[in-house]
């Protein structure tokens, strides 16, 4: 969303005074809503400067990508996540429409099947590769790399955020049918990991770490030299993890090409947006770019929970 | 769907070696799946000019509509519903891509949130107006609505279509943010209903019979003369009813006006696809029209269920 001044002679915001209705009856389906807050927020004429976090900066260019400005950017970002879309639906159309006047909407996605596997109980899910999603995801029971790699802690120059994390948001465009051409063993190859069971192709179940230096037969690389699962893993970088939490998406048919539109709409959250640009940095020669693009893009400051009596508009003033 | 020619020198159909996965590990979710002849595709090269109904062709122009090309007709029609969107996904890709090479995408469309009551024991679902939607639908139970209104008889002249069903496809948009600034009063007076209970305005709880004849103050109809729900009586329309098994959708924002672009994705079966017709015609002067807009329209006849053994390509050939 875009916050603006209020549109035109009318400067009383409007103030609706029912729900839209369409989740009245509905189970709340376990809603939750997580409000971000964009660089662009802090530079307009709220006076927010001064609490702007030095690591919210738009991204630096990246490898692979070819950011569309319909779904880039944006001042607050609202992610509602439900078992029901029609009441996370709901949520945003009612908080944008309290804003009805003040904000402007940007852009919006309606994600589903989620992708990344976020505790260790679940079932590693499946994303539109028909790969499983998240078997090296950090899970929500590790305690020591949430705070070590996800929220942001107290060495923060900004209190307000303290307990929240970034998140980007990236929308990444599969090409269906051409990953769907290719060989099953291709595919494995681009990955890194075989694609029914999900183990790495160095051996041993899903949950076995991969072992980079091994070699199958000839001599090459078990888990070749780009593979995704090589060049993504935080051995590669220094470290680097985040907690991804992805959904997959589709925009229907592209008219002009009849080509199928969706893939993967990226969320990750991270303690410093510097590890996202790390890892996708080290993914400039990631075999699988030959199927994917990098086609929507925004990051966001996301301020903890709030406790009760505690108002969005006073996180940024704790 | 299109069906046309194979695309260039590869005259072998492409027959993919293995699923594409993503659904792997996924449970059936109520997966069904229904198939649907659209009038063009008998008009084709495929020597099915004598097995097309008389009643399958393109529909009239209708009021309240502007189709978009990109979201009207198609040779084939697959819906595939589920309760993990995933699961339907999933179905839909895949028998896309046994056709590679063979037929092209026309167009597709997520929906969720089913918005049509279609069985007596079920809560009346709400569609994005706020509005329960389906109080007066026919439900499944009701086998003699079933066989008077929606199942091909044994009258039709093409034995291949005898207990299937026409399906009629509309993407409807509605204005959302034209409809929430209105009020609720006037509201309600658009569709003849009130918002939260769905009891019509000539008075009772939801399924009380509406009243046509009723007045409220000052003499006017409780039910006004151009209220949703009475121009699209079977009382006012010789009887006439439809099946409709209707589902929200949402395609975001649209990126020049900032509005959000949703609505219902209206799908009914009906015996014979005249009766659309008349409702829809019947609808001209319908208040809702100044909210609603029709954006896509198809027409597809739907073979019968297959039985044990039975291929969807025998079916037109029984």
């Amino acid at each position: 969303m875009t916050v603006g001044e209020p549109v035109g002679e009318d400067t009383q915001p409007y103030a609706p005074p029912v729900d839209t209705g369409e989740a009245v009856g509905s189970a709340v389906s376990r809603l939750t809503i997580t409000l971000g807050y964009g660089p662009s927020l802090f530079d307009h004429r709220f006076g927010l400067a001064a609490r702007k976090p030095a690591a919210l900066a738009q991204l630096p260019p990246l490898p692979n990508e070819n950011p569309d400005p319909d779904y880039t950017g944006g001042d607050l970002c609202v992610q509602a996540c439900s078992d029901d879309p029609l009441v996370a639906f709901h949520a945003v159309r009612n908080l944008a429409r309290i804003g009805m006047g003040v904000v402007e909407h940007h852009w919006m996605e309606l994600g589903f099947g989620r992708t990344s596997a976020t505790t260790t109980g679940q079932q590693t899910p499946r994303n539109l590769l028909g790969f499983k999603d998240g078997t090296r995801n950090i899970k929500a029971e590790q305690a020591e790399l949430m705070d070590g790699y996800v929220w942001v802690g107290p060495e923060t120059d900004h209190p307000w955020l303290r307990g929240g994390s970034y998140l980007i948001a990236r929308k990444i465009r599969i090409f269906v049918e051409n990953w769907d051409r290719d060989y099953l063993q291709d595919q494995e190859n681009v990955i890194g990991r075989a694609k029914v069971s999900g183990a790495p192709l160095s051996g041993g179940t899903e949950f076995t770490a991969p072992d980079f230096a091994a070699t199958g037969s000839g001599g090459q690389p078990a888990i070749p030299a780009h593979a995704h699962v090589r060049l993504a893993s935080f051995e590669r970088n220094g470290g680097t993890r985040i907690l991804r939490r992805g959904y997959s998406f589709t925009d229907g048919i592209d008219p002009q090409a009849g080509t199928l539109l969706g893939g993967l709409f990226f969320i990750a959250f991270m303690k410093d947006p510097a590890q996202f640009i790390r890892l996708q940095t080290a993914l400039a020669d990631d075999s699988l770019n030959e199927y994917i693009q990098h086609t929507g893009s925004a990051v966001f400051a996301c301020p903890p929970g709030l406790r009760p009596g505690q108002h969005w508009g006073d996180t940024l003033f704790t």
